[in-house]
């Protein structure tokens, strides 16, 4: 088994990904990222692959007011971080709560190489 | 995209997990299981395959007094269904609990094909 990144290093990133949509901040968000990631959010709708889709995709996200709140404790396991947090985002004027997992896998220089968020639409809520 | 369950097939596969720990029922845990199925838990170590490998595997657990307890919504996607939660079990004379994400992929009979349980160290701690 090979590690990518200490357990240390991949929560470091987690936290850099959650506070730079705190501060509306896409450049923060990518620079978690490798420059060939691939993101499939949620898990089964197309992937989008490489810097400037990830940049379209979170700038987007960015624009509709997304917050993220950490639900539990970061798990990570050999070359993967996991964990819950709720998504707050303005969806055509109304505000939604989404409840989601991300799984984020590592590569050796420690950036994500793929993202995988889990969530139906029996996890989101209008608030 | 091909589902193999709906959501709450799912859902009740993931309860009927949890519930099977709770009455001390390694036949129950195994129900949800395809009898090809693969056990990664904690991901990075070695994997688990097939019916006798779990039985054995869930066996030991069971006598070790587990318990699950669900932390958050089940997050259901395409094949996949995602859960945080915590293990107490009793290690070695010590009580313990982990908290954790399970990672569950369905075939097209709506069994468990692959379960990767994602934690480490840092998420364990004595109760």
């Amino acid at each position: 088994m090979s590690e990518s990144a200490s357990a240390a290093d991949k929560i470091k990133a987690v936290e850099t990904y959650i506070a730079s949509f705190a501060d509306s901040n896409p450049q923060g968000i990518i620079s978690i990222f490798a420059d060939d990631a691939t993101v499939e959010d949620p898990v089964g709708t197309p992937i989008l692959t490489g810097r400037d889709s990830l940049r379209t995709f979170f700038s987007k996200a960015v624009k509709m007011g997304t917050r993220l709140k950490l639900l539990g404790p970061i798990r990570c396991a050999d070359d993967y971080a996991a964990f819950p947090f709720a998504v707050e985002l303005n969806l055509d004027g109304s505000d939604k709560r989404i409840e989601v997992i991300d799984l984020f896998k590592f590569n050796e220089q420690g950036k994500v190489i793929q993202m995988q968020a889990f969530w139906g639409p029996e996890n989101m809520q209008d608030i």
